[in-house]
């Protein structure tokens, strides 16, 4: 998607350690328009595809999973991260590794919200080791549902997990992919 | 707003302890038409404010935060509760006491994302003792950015914290204010 390129190209930052900060518009700022646009754009893609419901996981997720499920007017789900006192306890979890935090934790929907019946479009900011995905997964695994894809906002084509799970047969649609950030210098892979 | 109060009746549960849980439609699981139809709401009462900023906390009220953002075209920002590996190092904080957790833990938004030249509209998905409403007033007031007023989906009035800041001068608009809870039985104040 030419307009994120752009924006990425404009006022992403690399950090040490192959951090592409995008704070300043996809992350702790939001540019309004933009995730509406990427919202839109993801409900193009899978306009075919009856998608029931979107997942993503907390919080950085949440603004571009709202925006798709806005666009393709269907509920949006996020898995929590953290226990909270209101969560219901039947619930499907799974385990996501960060190696951000460089810590396990563990993700969880409550089992109200996915079901057998349901086509579900995973949906983040971000596709790096792929390990909140593979969780997402997991979940929608658990809960018996379908997995339609995986609509990625800015993916490391570099780490390599976008490609893995297509050989799986998994579909993958980013609409940014970033081959690499080598001197501090962003590239994309071409689309 | 009516199409709130009626999917409160609808689908909200009232839990022990003061709880209304609403997370088939506004938490967790997000009913990604009422969302932005709540975001249309708050841009057309603070159609008059040129406002520059929606600001929320993390997670629940990202989404309204959102809708609000891409409804009033300006950037939605989210106060961070949990420290961030890629978070910069200047930030306004202020600290939050939160009843569901029994904790005080710290709310964080990065220097660059809010200013003096900023007129804020504060989102938030409850309004209940107030006191993530007030970490937030605090940040904005460390900024020297301006309040324009809070806009909450969910007001508990019978605890007393809307009234209180309305007392002291503050807009607040909430789209539902729930009166009274006793018995499990919801009631709104008449808007």
């Amino acid at each position: 998607m030419k307009a994120l390129e752009e924006k990425i190209m404009a006022e992403g930052t690399v950090l040490p350690g192959n951090v592409l900060k995008v704070g300043s518009f996809l992350n702790q700022q939001m540019d309004s328009d933009l995730i509406m646009e990427i919202g839109r754009e993801i409900a193009r893609l899978y306009a075919g595809e009856k998608i029931t419901r979107v997942l993503t996981v907390e919080s950085s997720g949440i603004a571009i999973a709202v925006a798709a499920g806005i666009a393709l007017h269907v509920p949006s789900v996020f898995a929590k991260k953290h226990k909270s006192a209101n969560m219901p306890k039947e619930v499907f979890t799974a385990p996501v590794y960060s190696y951000t935090h460089k810590e396990t934790y563990e993700i969880a929907v409550a089992k109200e919200y996915i079901g057998r019946e349901d086509n579900v479009l995973i949906v983040d900011d971000f596709l790096a080791n792929g390990n909140a995905v593979r969780g997402l997964m997991r979940i929608i695994e658990k809960a018996g549902a379908r997995l339609a894809g995986c609509a990625i906002a800015i993916e490391k084509g570099f780490q390599g997990a976008g490609d893995e799970l297509r050989a799986q047969g998994i579909r993958v649609d980013s609409l940014a992919i970033v081959q690499s950030m080598e001197g501090g210098r962003v590239e994309f892979r071409a689309q």
